[in-house]
């Protein structure tokens, strides 16, 4: 709770030291937020240490942390990229744009919890629920840093509003489909995550179906 | 313990590789405790692994360590963003500049650990007492940051002395809620909470009182 | 699961913010990981707080997991040298390059695991073989990125079919080693470690052999 | 175990995306193992969650880790401001200062383990010295550092010999204090303690005899 309520909306150019600082920031958050994931994978526990059977067995239980790992790896990594991609469009920053990436990169900070929860107890449709409320939340707020960067005027390429309402569209799809998977975790977990997987197909097609000058949107 | 005591004072520019890394450290530290902060949220051991009842019991018990997480990430993200805009007023750093920081670093470090208390003991006044008194510390740092800058000619804009009591008095205000919070605490911990949220009133109040060109000193 | 499957291969140039990004996030997860590697180390719990001999063979017991955590820094250390180096070649990086690149740190973010568990069962065949599998993925996905960079016309200068070659086969004598290893340590883990180490005179020797221009792909 | 054993001396000028790496990826570790000291303290476990006494009764206990924290912060925040001072001399970095740094970031890296072991064993004089001992390491590498760049002409400034003899008797003096401390700890360990803030008297009494020119050399 520092200075500075209420304050003026001051704006950083892309070649300040200020711009910088809110990329290196995120980058070292989204850098953590990653490796963190590991962490959360005990060490099995053995009885005789030489033994290969037993590590064998209680590294086979490890399975689904190791995918959990390697799949939130990639869910994180794939927003490092949309987050890449978005600021590489901006002409610089503002408070707001400031604040806002501070409450999307709380919930990517966030995410090693539900990856954990996910690893030890990936049958359990809640653990499931947990993961996808909390990636739905990170994808919509994709979509505010975006519709701010807009309004502010803060994007370095004049954008048609079609192409803002496509971009929209864009990110919004994963939220629908993290909200779609919820209902189908309670009758089998394994499908819920394929319903994660269906973004790339929605991806494709939507890139199928985007106005002119919506390139620049993408990754 | 390096080489180096009884130093002169190197003066590094805004443009010099030695201020951006005064400046990438600290970012660094920042991410990292902000990050730090979820790895302290334990996942919960289930004994049936499916149970959903069960898992929503365990994931209800740690909502105050939620509420923690978000709290913390708002109270230090709110630090980094008064840090981003402190320094920008900066034209340089002197090894006072950089010692002082370091300072200040080491209580926003040291917050994750008063956090986890908080999530874990939120009903216990010692714990609220605990996070208040670190987190008067890391405000009340904020002045001596501010202070030694204006001293020692570091900023790159002349603030007339109304405007240093004030911006002084706009980062103490959260000092004076903490220690405030503190006896509120032992009557009802979530009273006490409430005291730091009017952080939010006093800010804008003392906007209103602001004298001309102090507008730099917010956020 | 951000926006933007299908995307186009849009360029960042080495001086771009955008460049610069994926140094310093990879530049982050390198020294996170090389730092998490500690904290697996667990403190020992000593029954008498004063006690010199308990506390003597307590440590003595950690000393796999000090060896371990010296050869995984050294390891790790040893891809950063490797990334530095590839990443000095480049004009600059394609979307291609960056999720290469993403992949290539998962990898690296999961060493902590197989280090931790080499830490913990230095006497178990399979601890050695999943350290050697991973260590393996790594080394081989150093082929992946300067593949790509080769076939993406990214490199700053002119290689010649030969010295790719050369290169390749530099960067894939570590995963024949892992590979190797495999075997040996079930017959002895201590002797596969050492296959390890002939990467030294293997290099030594590739240098020796080396093509005119190929000075260039070393670290 | 990368590419490139038996490489050639690259070098990479100060203005070089290169430059910044080697510093980006040194300030990212020390960040962390600076803010990983605090995980280390473990959060007490209470029996009655709202009992303020059994809280502050727990919390006393945590005061040798607090201060194992604050001492810890302090020993590397001097670390990394003596790492700062020395690469500001720097024209530039060679293979041969990247793989020299490395192997002091090791050990920085590592600090937290013993770092932990005094927080929890303070009164145990093994538990001194193996911190000691580190410590020690770290300032010994100091030296090495120094050593190449001077003789590599890695230097922006002109040096004289006695200049760089009264800069690592500087960076030398700490290693002899930490080793004197050791037979003390076996003493009396909080006079072992003490022995390593001599560095300061001994740091103000070496620069009264510093040699014209070598000013350069401190913080």
């Amino acid at each position: 709770m520092g200075r500075g309520v209420g304050v003026t909306n001051r704006f950083h150019p892309r070649d300040s030291v200020e711009f910088g600082r809110v990329l290196s920031f995120s980058d070292g958050l989204f850098a953590i937020a990653m490796t963190l994931l590991v962490v959360e994978v005990g060490v099995p526990k053995l009885v005789h240490e030489g033994d290969i059977r037993e590590l064998a067995r209680d590294l086979s239980d490890l399975i689904p942390n190791f995918v959990g790992f390697f799949l939130s790896f990639a869910v994180i990594g794939r927003y490092w990229i949309a987050h890449h991609q978005m600021f590489s469009l901006l002409r610089g920053v503002d408070l707001g744009m400031i604040m806002r990436n501070l409450v999307y990169l709380a919930f990517v900070a966030f995410l090693p919890f539900p990856t954990a929860l996910l690893g030890d107890y990936f049958s359990n449709p809640l653990a499931i629920s947990v993961y996808a409320v909390v990636a739905a939340i990170v994808s919509g707020l994709e979509v505010v840093l975006l519709r701010h960067a807009y309004r502010a005027d803060l994007l370095r390429v004049r954008i048609r509003p079609e192409v803002l309402r496509w971009g929209t569209m864009a990110s919004l799809s994963p939220v629908v489909l993290f909200a779609l998977s919820i209902p189908v975790a309670y009758w089998n977990t394994g499908a819920a995550v394929a319903v994660w997987f269906l973004s790339i197909p929605v991806g494709i097609y939507l890139n199928r179906i985007r106005p002119p000058g919506a390139e620049i949107l993408e990754g």
